[in-house]
């Protein structure tokens, strides 16, 4: 038997802020193997994005293949806490940490299931990295590779992320939105605002750019997605001087877009339009995910009927929120996000309602005995 | 007889970068004093604009009353002069040092001038402040309150900026435009990039007025004067992060307007644009100054035929450029600026041709003794 409680206050003590892995590999790597796991761990990558710890941890044989997929790392726990983020403490229901919910918590209870499940047909494995919540170049891809060289591939991959809201069990992600990040420089010729003639001020074309950009009608969203957004998030030409046209002026834009979008398309849909009001402008885009959808099945049936089994709740199938690593994943089989709840999720005093803690492990469980019964 | 050159180098070591006096208004009332004129000096103005020193000098009685206008202070020298920017240095025919031509040079011309024309009928005084190149709040303005105090009236005004261009002698302003900056704050409502509908993005809304605005057409200009011209300045909104929609953004706008607009009409102006675009925008304005002109007449033509007798040149009457403190003393009465080139004005290796200072001081004098005997 393992505590899932104990579990996530013994990875908490490692302050495994991104990159660091601060011992929480080690942890999670004895545990598992204690309960017959095969545990095989790397670094991937170099500086300035590696290296990162990664790990994968098998256990059975054949098919079918179950995988758990999640992180060890943790965001920075920033100023202001009423304890330690780093020294789990326990007040009433509540365990306190950095981690407790993003995702160490979750961690423990996969954990904590995969042992109740000792002699189960087919494999159940563990793909953890050390870099979900950092550039996440040398995570959850290299470890994709690593199981790619080996001929591993899961059939169904669960991610725990925090994705209950109100109460543990009432929202399961089903997919999630792509985003890219693009950066837009105009360049003019810096000058004295009384000769006008002689400078070529960047900000107008810029300006008229955006404003074309904040018009834009990406789609309507779908059965399974909100509307694609476009936001600008900065526009920024620092000159200090009331009397001087700037040389340069520059802003920058993310897109969350749903799976009537690839990434690429987008990239050039803004090229076109900054093209059409700014032509001399330049542009950078960084796509951090494609959107993946993982379509209501079989798969997300069975995790709702266990969630209702264990908390009496049917879950919400969304498509809301932020990245995960879920955006590789999706590329292998289907992939499904359930966790903790996730309203202290990068925030002061993060905190896991203990019941919650193995409620999840009795969850998971139920998931992975109905999914390897198949 | 009093030495331009020597003059101008003696003020060109003192460095009086503004607010500092650095003994320049000690060496303009000493040699005012040994040619006959009353020196007055006050500071006047409390931090952060001032206290500013300031001089007024007159020599003669009754009308007609004739006033040089200046400044002692310089704008800082920045860095990479191949001088000490305060150690006049001659090489060959010009003297280099901060202020040579910005506007020590025409201070020791004007005294030069009037050092000659002792005896002569009416008024002459000299109007000279320690801040025009700073904010000019306690400079000029505090000059003007005083002779008001008093009873003193100039019937012709003379300002010595850098009015020449190619050679001394091509351009004298009787006018320059007003000047105008508008500060622009849209607040929204911070947020992530994921969850846009609980955040508001203030820059659509800036961008839309922005784009407005660059694209209003205030007039066509005139017999006298360019089009008014608005610049946007910058635009800031210093979001570092990707994933953030930011709280707030801000721009700042700059109008140099001629003479068919008055300040507060243009900040209504831009506030209607903006208010149409972006309704919760805050805006404030500072006018710096009104646009003035004294209309080619007898006074221009004065100056005008000085200028061809000294030089052969016949000057282009202009009211191109930046403000000045004209700007001020034109409510007193007809005000032209002319004075040394400005091709070296507020930048590194200031300098003046030696024959320009002589030829600058020849020129005020046959100025000063055609009007004075009207």
């Amino acid at each position: 038997m393992i505590d899932p409680l104990d579990l996530t206050r013994r990875l908490i003590a490692c302050p495994s802020v991104t990159p660091a892995d601060a011992g929480a590999m080690a942890v999670i790597a004895a545990t598992l193997e204690s309960i017959g796991f095969t545990v095989h761990r790397f670094a991937a990558g170099e500086a300035p994005d590696g290296p990162v710890e990664n790990l994968f941890a098998i256990r059975g044989q054949g098919g079918p293949h179950f995988a758990f997929a999640g992180h060890s790392d943790v965001v920075p726990p920033g100023d202001g806490w009423t304890t330690d983020p780093f020294v789990p403490e326990v007040r009433g229901e509540l365990l306190y940490g950095r981690g407790a919910v993003d995702m160490k918590g979750a961690i423990a209870a996969f954990i904590a299931a995969a042992a109740r499940l000792e002699g189960h047909p087919g494999t159940i494995s563990l793909i953890i990295t050390g870099d979900e919540e950092g550039p996440a170049t040398f995570g959850t891809v290299a470890l994709m590779d690593w199981m790619k060289a080996r001929g591993l591939c899961p059939d169904f991959c669960l991610v725990g992320e925090p994705t209950s809201t109100h109460r543990l069990g009432d929202m399961v992600k089903i997919g999630r939105r792509g985003s890219v990040n693009m950066w837009i420089e105009h360049a003019g010729t810096q000058g004295h605002v009384a000769y006008p003639h002689l400078a070529a001020n960047p900000i107008p074309p810029l300006v008229r750019a955006l404003d074309a950009l904040a018009a834009l009608h990406l789609d309507d969203g779908n059965a399974w997605f909100q509307p694609s957004n476009l936001e600008i998030t900065t526009v920024d030409v620092g000159n200090a001087a009331t009397n001087v046209i700037p040389a340069v002026a520059r802003a920058r834009l993310n897109i969350r877009f749903n799976d009537e979008h690839r990434g690429a398309d987008l990239v050039e849909l803004v090229r076109r339009t900054v093209a059409e009001h700014a032509p001399a402008a330049t542009l950078r885009a960084v796509i951090s995910g494609e959107s993946f959808i993982t379509p209501p099945g079989d798969f997300s049936a069975l995790i709702s009927t266990a969630i209702k089994k264990v908390t009496g709740l049917t879950p919400e199938l969304s498509t809301t929120g932020g990245t995960s690593d879920a955006r590789f994943l999706s590329k292998l089989c289907p992939v499904v996000e359930f966790g903790l709840c996730n309203a202290t999720m990068h925030k002061l005093d993060e905190a896991v309602a203990i019941p919650d803690l193995h409620a999840l492990a009795d969850i998971y469980e139920e998931i992975v005995r109905v999914a390897l019964a198949h």
